[in-house]
C-alpha cells in the first residue's frame, strides 16, 4: 500500500460520480489540524476546527464538487448535518466525525446526494490499496494525478493523501490533506509537529496565489505502533507532507513543469521563504519557465520586490533541472551561458537557487509554470 | 493635439526600429518623479532619481528594447552616457537631461544604436500631433495601444503619455509615464501632487503582480500658463494619471477585458485599496472574467485573504459592465441571478463593487483578465 491504509488502524473508501465525490476515512486517535487563514472560512472548516479542539477524532467525511463556502447559517447547518450523516453510517458519536468540502464556492451542498453516496461508501471501508485509491479520487477536483505518500520508519509509519491543484497560495490553497500515523503522540505534540511541517511544506507551494476558503490539513495518530522518538516522528511527518506538497505543485492547474526555488544566504528562514515564494508566484517567472526561456532577470526582479533587504551586487544565481545546474549570476556579475541555460529548461523540472549573501538561512518553495491550459481550466469553471 | 504637445513649452519626437525605440522630450521646468520601489532598481532609474532631486529638468531621453537593468557599474556608466548623448544632441548641460529605459533585463544598452537614433530624432523635435504619436510609439514594448491623455482646464493643461503592459504590479509596473503641465507649480508642491496622484492611479493598476525594476512617473511643469489654484491642479493631474493608468490596465498583456473593482465601506482608503488590489490581482478572478463565468465566490475568497478585517455576513457585492449592474450578494445573502450576471460579462469591461460595511472609505483599482495570450506573450519574451 502506498499511503493512508499503509498505516495501522486506518480504513477508507470513496466514490466519485461526475464532479461529485465522497470519501470516508476511519481512524480513531489523537488529532490535530491546520486550517485556512482566509477570513471567509467555509462552514465545514469551522465545524472541523471545533471538533478537532477536543484533541481526538474517529473519522472524516469529505466531499468534492461543492465547497459549501459562503453559504452562511444554512451552510453551517449543512456541514453539521453532513458530519451526522457520516457518524450515523459509521455508528459513531457525531462529535467524533470531522467534515471537509472542496469545489465551487457559493453553492449549497446536495445533502440527499451525500447521504446516498455515504450509504454506498460506508459498508466497504477497508485497509487495501483499492480503498486508498478510491478515497483519494473521491476528493479530487481539477487534480489530474492522485497524490499519496507513505513514509515508513522502523517502528512507525506516516501516510497521507491530498488534493489540490488551483487556488493554491502561500499559506495553503484549496487543499485537503488527510495524514495518518500509527505513532503514539500526544495532542499538543501532534499539533506542534503538524504546524511546523505545514509551515515548511504546504505553506511553501504556490500555484496561483489564491487562498482557498476551505483548506484543511488533518493528522490523526492512531497510536497502534506505540511510543516513538518525537524528533524522528516530526522529521517523518515533514517528509510525508513535503512529498504531498510537491505533488500538488507538480499537478498545478495546467502545469507542464515543476518549479523549485531555493533561497540561501538569507538573514532568517522566514525571509528566505518570503523571497522563494515571491519568485515562485511571479507570473513572469512562471511563463518564462513554461516557454523554456532563460529570462533570469525576472527571477532577480521578483526577488527585489519581496521586501527582504539584501545587496543586489552580491547575489549568486543558478538554474538547473534537478540533476545539473549552471551559474547565471556570480557575485552580482552576469555569467550566464544562455544556450546551456535554455537546454536545461527542456525537462519536467526547473530549479533556481538564489544566494542572497545576507545570512545563513535557507528555504525552498515549489510551484509550477503558467500555461494556456491554466487559463482554459479557470475561464469556464462553473459553466 | 491629444497629450503632451498640447501643453505649452513641450516638444517631442521619436523613432522605433523593430524592438528598439528612442524618444526625446524637451520641456524646461520644475520636475518631480516617482520611482520603482524594487530593490533591484535599474541604473537609469538611479540616474533619473538623482537628477530630479535638483527640482528642475530640461529634457528626457528614453529608449525601449533594453531595460539596462541588473547591469551593474557598467549599466550605470551607460545610463550616464545615454543622458549625455541626449544632452549633446539638444545642446543642454548633461545634468538637465533625464534618462529612462524599458525592455529586457540583464542586457547592456546598444549605445552606438542609441547615438544613431538620437541623431535622427533630435533635429525633428516639434509640438505637433505627429511628434507626440512618434514619441509614444518609441517607448512602447508589448503595448498594443498608444496611451495619451490631455486634461484641459480654463487656465492650464496637463498632458501625459505612458507605456506599460506587463510587469504591472501594485506600486507601479514596467511603466514609463511622462507628464507635462504648463501650470506654474513649485517643486515641493509638484512632488506632493504627483505622489498623491500616483498613489491613487498608477499604484492601483495590476496586470500580473510583477513589479518592474524600471518604473518612472515623471512630471515637468513648464510654468508657461502662470500660477494656478493648487487644488485644481492636483485634481487635473490625478485625472490625467487615471486616464493613463486605466489605459495601461486595458492594454494589459493579452487582455480582452478591463476589470474595475471598487471597494466601499472600508475602515480607511488604504484598506479599501488593499482589498480592491487583491481582487484585481487574483488569477482566479481574472480567468473567470475572461471566460465570462460569473464565479463571484472567487471575488469573496480573494477579499477574504486581503488581510483587512470585516464581517463576511454583512458584505454587499454587485457586478456590472460599466453601464448596468446586478446585485450578487446583499448583507451576506446570495441573491445572484446567474444568467443576468453572465450576460453582463460579455462586453469589454467588467466591474465589481464590494461594500464591506466596515467604514466609510472607498477606493478603486483597475486590472484586466488573464488569457492564453498573456501566457503566449510571456513564454517566449527573449527568444
Amino acid at each position: 500500500m502506498k499511503s493512508i491504509c499503509g498505516v495501522e488502524g486506518v480504513t477508507a473508501w470513496g466514490e466519485k460520480k461526475g464532479k461529485f465525490g465522497l470519501a470516508l476515512i476511519r481512524a480513531d486517535g489523537v488529532a490535530a489540524g491546520v486550517f485556512t487563514t482566509n477570513l471567509m472560512k467555509a462552514p465545514p472548516v469551522k465545524v472541523m476546527e471545533e471538533r478537532i479542539r477536543r484533541g481526538t477524532l474517529s473519522a472524516v467525511i469529505a466531499n468534492s464538487g461543492c465547497a459549501n463556502a459562503y453559504t452562511g447559517t444554512r451552510g453551517h447547518r449543512d456541514a453539521l448535518y453532513m458530519a451526522s450523516i457520516g457518524a450515523e453510517a459509521l455508528n459513531l458519536p457525531a462529535e467524533e466525525v470531522g467534515v471537509a468540502s472542496t469545489g465551487v464556492i457559493g453553492r449549497y451542498l446536495d445533502l440527499p446526494l451525500i447521504r446516498e453516496q455515504c450509504k454506498r461508501v460506508a459498508p466497504d471501508l477497508a485497509r487495501t490499496e483499492e480503498a486508498e485509491v478510491l478515497a483519494t479520487r473521491a476528493i479530487m477536483t481539477t487534480d489530474l494525478t492522485e497524490k499519496h505518500s507513505l513514509v515508513r520508519r522502523e517502528t512507525f509509519s506516516v501516510g497521507g493523501i491530498t488534493k489540490g491543484s488551483g487556488m493554491i497560495a502561500p499559506n495553503m490553497g484549496t487543499m485537503l490533506a488527510f495524514i495518518y500515523t500509527d505513532a503514539e503522540v500526544t495532542a499538543p505534540a501532534l499539533r506542534e509537529s503538524l504546524r511546523s511541517a505545514t509551515r515548511r511544506t504546504f505553506n511553501r507551494i504556490v500555484v496561483d496565489g489564491d487562498m482557498s476558503t476551505n483548506d484543511i490539513a488533518l493528522c490523526t495518530a492512531t497510536g497502534k505502533a506505540g511510543k516513538v522518538n518525537l524528533q524522528e516522528f516530526s522529521i517523518a511527518l515533514e517528509e510525508c507532507c513535503r512529498t504531498l506538497a510537491v505533488k500538488i505543485a507538480e499537478d498545478g492547474e495546467g502545469a507542464s513543469k515543476l518549479l523549485e526555488v531555493t533561497v540561501e544566504g538569507a538573514p532568517g528562514e522566514e525571509e528566505a521563504a518570503i523571497v522563494a515564494k515571491t519568485v515562485i508566484s511571479s507570473p513572469l517567472v512562471k511563463t518564462a519557465v513554461y516557454g523554456a526561456d532563460p529570462n533570469w532577470g525576472r527571477v532577480i526582479a521578483a526577488a527585489g520586490r519581496a521586501g527582504v533587504e539584501f545587496n543586489p551586487d552580491r547575489v549568486n544565481l543558478w538554474m538547473g533541472d534537478g540533476q545539473h545546474s549552471v551559474p547565471l549570476v556570480t557575485s552580482g556579475e552576469i555569467v550566464v551561458d544562455l544556450s546551456r541555460a535554455k537546454a536545461l529548461m527542456q525537462g519536467k523540472k526547473v530549479t533556481f537557487t538564489l544566494d542572497l549573501d545576507a545570512g545563513k538561512s535557507k528555504a525552498t518553495a515549489w510551484g509550477c509554470d503558467l500555461t494556456e491550459k491554466y487559463v482554459e481550466i479557470n475561464g469556464r469553471y462553473t459553466t
